[in-house]
């Protein structure tokens, strides 16, 4: 029998790190030799990322809150029903870089949607799936915006107001309080410390059973 | 004081003759000095008609019922708050190619998802609007789809299998017998006699205050 996959997320602001972070999980994952694949929020699969560019880019009218969530979450329930889904039923982990927290943080906290709003369509497109562990690195957004605009051009998202950006992370640390699988790391550190931080996370996890010791055998 | 606009649509199977029934709209609403515009769903705006190409493209994958319903909604609802609800404010009618019922229909009936999950997305999506009358084109879809065949290539709906769109059918009929403000109409009869009931219909729901008699001379 196969043991079911588990599915962990890298959460945060722009600049706060993801990329680092998820390079950190995928050879801890590697060094234990727990087969894997990464994803990406909105995207990961080929129509996905079509829905991501409609999303990301910026548009000639204005895009409704509403439409923004709707598409967010139509490239999340193309991505989980085509590859987050098969993977983890074949035993393979799955590390996602953004999920569903991030729509939570940025159209609920950020565009301010109602959040029974957001978890009627949460609850059609996310079934029973939660990620088994997310990694929330908080950074200050001043100090995140700025380290996202020195790699280049902003998309629409990332050119929004910096309250809007305060608001979502607003948003991220009450739900990362409230929730225990989120592990709040403080990514205004150095590198090391918050590498160190995350691997305590993982080590963490996988010891207490909540990220499945039995699996590796397995796979 | 304006008086709000009312929202009428055109609703059926490809085939049905939705475009000769907007046109029999179009020239009674000029005829009695209406104010109008006219949309199209999926589309209708410059990023809801991106949205429209994803998902009518045939697709290298699958695509989930559940994307395609929520990219459908997120269509909807951009159109809905930037040009819909803009006009019917301003006393402006408008015509539809389609709306709400087309979900339901298709995606509840023709993919048969969960009628609790379209509802809780079209809570979200529609807030109180709701046509004042919908004209539904019944026919048969053996002689629907030849018609749309004639007409040139098949989108990636429209390549369903003929029990799909028997399941659409009966759900349009359904919803059409339970819902008072939609008109059946048989398409199946001579162009003439169709185009003679959708007079009637027009002319009864405006005679009757559903469409608001007290309208024109106010735009």
């Amino acid at each position: 029998m196969t043991i079911q996959g588990r599915f962990i997320v890298v959460e945060g602001l722009e600049g706060a790190g993801k990329t680092s972070a998820i390079l950190t999980i995928q050879q801890w994952l590697s060094e234990h030799n727990i087969k894997f694949i990464s994803t990406r929020e909105p995207g990961g699969t080929a129509l996905a990322e079509q829905i991501r560019t409609l999303v990301k880019q910026v548009q000639d009218e204005k895009v409704a809150p509403e439409t923004e969530l709707l598409l967010m979450y139509a490239s999340r329930v193309q991505l989980i029903k085509t590859v987050i889904q098969p993977a983890l039923k074949q035993g393979i982990w799955v590390v996602g870089d953004r999920h569903d927290l991030s729509s939570r943080a940025y159209q609920g906290g950020g565009r301010q949607l109602d959040e029974s709003l957001i978890n009627s369509i949460r609850q059609v497109v996310l079934g029973d799936l939660t990620p088994d562990l997310t990694l929330y690195l908080d950074i200050d957004p001043a100090i995140g915006l700025q380290r996202a605009q020195a790699r280049g051009e902003l998309d629409r998202i990332e050119q929004e107001q910096l309250a809007f950006f305060q608001r979502t992370r607003a948003k991220y640390l009450q739900i990362a309080a409230a929730e225990p699988n989120i592990v709040t790391i403080d990514a205004g550190q150095s590198m090391e410390q918050v590498q160190q931080q995350i691997l305590n996370a993982l080590q963490q996890a996988y010891q207490s059973g909540s990220l499945n010791p039995g699996l590796c055998s397995d796979v």
